[in-house]
């Protein structure tokens, strides 16, 4: 087993594989974030005090990035097609994290107070719907039919995933098929499509754009996985600090999948009693813990998650070697070593 | 003062003048309907329930059936484009509306029991996305650019008008033109985006496309100043069954507007308990109405329905005469007519 080291956004380790790229699209992060700010921008001083407080909030904007860096890699050498989709995209993320905060009842999000807790749900609701309109109009602006036909399809296929989520919830009888097509709706479909729509917009030809969706898209899935892990404290023997929330919420991910799949009667009657019921008492957490290290349910979806990470770098074998098809490359192994 | 006659949606005299337009589109809308269940579709069951309980419940779909019938008052000869838009058209009303419940806490809607308390917020809120996402993929596939920029610029602006609502909420001082800034953005701006694309589909100039945009945004201000006062009972002496919705939620609409301005400072002191602070008691709406009519506020809100009324059937004059035009020209008397 692993060594804990509980890393979070916007810490030095974080970064390290990470820098490469993020050095490769500064100068378009720049732009991206110049034009988030602008669209942010509304008559209604509510709006850009929500959105800001969510997107000042120091998450990596990952989305984008990959926009922008799946548009380089296919030589787009427009004016700034690739910067509006880019911040569409991060648009689109933060209007769900709005609509998310409200479905699951979230008090905390990226380490601060959520916005549904400090403006109610209602102004969640519509500020996320404000930004889900701008987002359709910057994608109108930059004029593609298929970059929006993307975009839009995506929109389509997170709602759905959430409301999938919605109906497996706290259902521990969940099983890996299941819960691998919700994590695919909710959360590897936009990087699917923020990755497919560089090379649409660079005028590529389909094998391209197939090759920087399914990068995009088992990256995402490897990013979520990762995420169910750390949510449990990493691979660690022992429970960190900040861990637990999916736990508290009844949250099915694919460590408790795996865990009662493999589980003896009584620890089944556990996961329905704490997960379906949320009848929680003092000591769960680490009984929880206790059953997913019995059954190397954690290292098992990092393993799971490594597959996924093999499947993006092998996408992107189309591509010449470049130092943004490396630094893509590194951004896999990034996502895959946050554990530990 | 008009005798009361309670119009409500499906009965015959409401159907009244409306009857020519419907007529006209009948076939069209047939299209429109089917899209609209196709559209609805998705493996995950409970996006067609919670979607359909609303679209089922018996709206008259004003919306798209102006967009048919501004596309074709236009000479609109293409396939399905007018159909598709018309279907977008009332996703977007039918998403806003999922989100206005959770955004009001109403109870219901269209005499039904709102979505949001049959399945949660949660199902309303990530419905309305899903039916978002469907309206802008149908979009995309009509392949308008004009029309995509149109009906995504509605959806930030309802979007923005809602926040405004939201803030102007339960407070006493709103000015008449603060409030007409939240109706045109909230209600009219998609009667006007619905009409607007119309002549866009059919490419027809700029001054047809605004003279279509200008009656829908006129016809959806007097639309909404009706239901302001039909919400009171209309213009009678006397208070009708199914009124008072918008009183008991701290709605401040045009009547309130008008009776606060023009009120003494123990009025002024009633709506302040009643509306901000929501403290009601019996009798209440008795008083309210006293108050509304003593400063005949329910009668000079039809007065500028009417008025906006005359402008939006003024847009109209550049369109030689056709039955068409004949049947919109009529949608405008029946908006208007509704309350007496």
């Amino acid at each position: 087993m692993g060594v804990v080291v509980s890393i979070e956004e916007g810490r030095p380790d974080a970064e390290a594989s990470l820098a490469d790229l993020v050095a490769l699209v500064s100068g378009g992060m720049e732009r991206v974030n110049a034009q988030i700010l602008s669209r942010t921008g509304s008559d209604v001083a509510m709006i850009p005090e929500v959105a800001n407080h969510l997107i000042d909030s120091g998450g990596k904007r990952l989305r984008p990035i990959l926009t922008l860096a799946s548009a380089d890699l296919c030589g787009y050498a427009g004016i700034d097609g690739d910067v509006k989709l880019a911040a569409s995209v991060e648009f689109m993320h933060t209007a769900t994290l709005l609509h998310d905060d409200v479905v699951d009842g979230s008090d905390m999000r990226r380490g601060r107070v959520a916005a549904r807790i400090k403006w109610g749900n209602e102004a969640s609701v519509l500020v996320g719907d404000f930004l889900l309109g701008q987002a359709f109009r910057m994608m109108v602006e930059v004029g593609s039919l298929r970059a929006l036909d993307i975009l839009s399809a995506a929109a389509t296929v997170i709602a759905e995933g959430e409301v999938m989520q919605l109906t497996a919830a706290k259902n521990t009888g969940t099983s890996e098929d299941e819960y691998l097509a919700v994590i695919r709706a909710k959360t590897a479909e936009l990087f699917a499509a923020a990755c497919e729509v560089g090379p649409v917009l660079a005028g590529r030809p389909v094998a391209e754009q197939e090759a920087c969706r399914a990068y995009g898209m088992n990256l995402g899935i490897a990013f979520q996985l990762i995420d169910d892990v750390l949510d449990y404290g990493g691979t660690s023997a022992a429970l960190g600090k900040n861990v637990g929330d999916d736990f508290r919420e009844g949250k099915i991910t694919l460590p408790i999948v795996l865990a009662v799949r493999r589980g003896t009667e009584e620890e089944r009657a556990f996961w329905r009693r704490t997960l379906e019921q949320g009848a929680l008492e003092e000591g769960d957490l680490e009984t929880a813990h206790t059953i997913l290290r019995r059954h190397h349910a954690l290292e098992e979806t990092v393993a799971r998650a490594r597959e996924y990470g093999t499947l993006a770098r092998d996408a992107l074998d189309p591509f010449p070697e470049s130092p943004m098809k490396s630094a893509l490359l590194q951004v896999v192994d990034f996502c895959v070593s946050r554990v530990h």
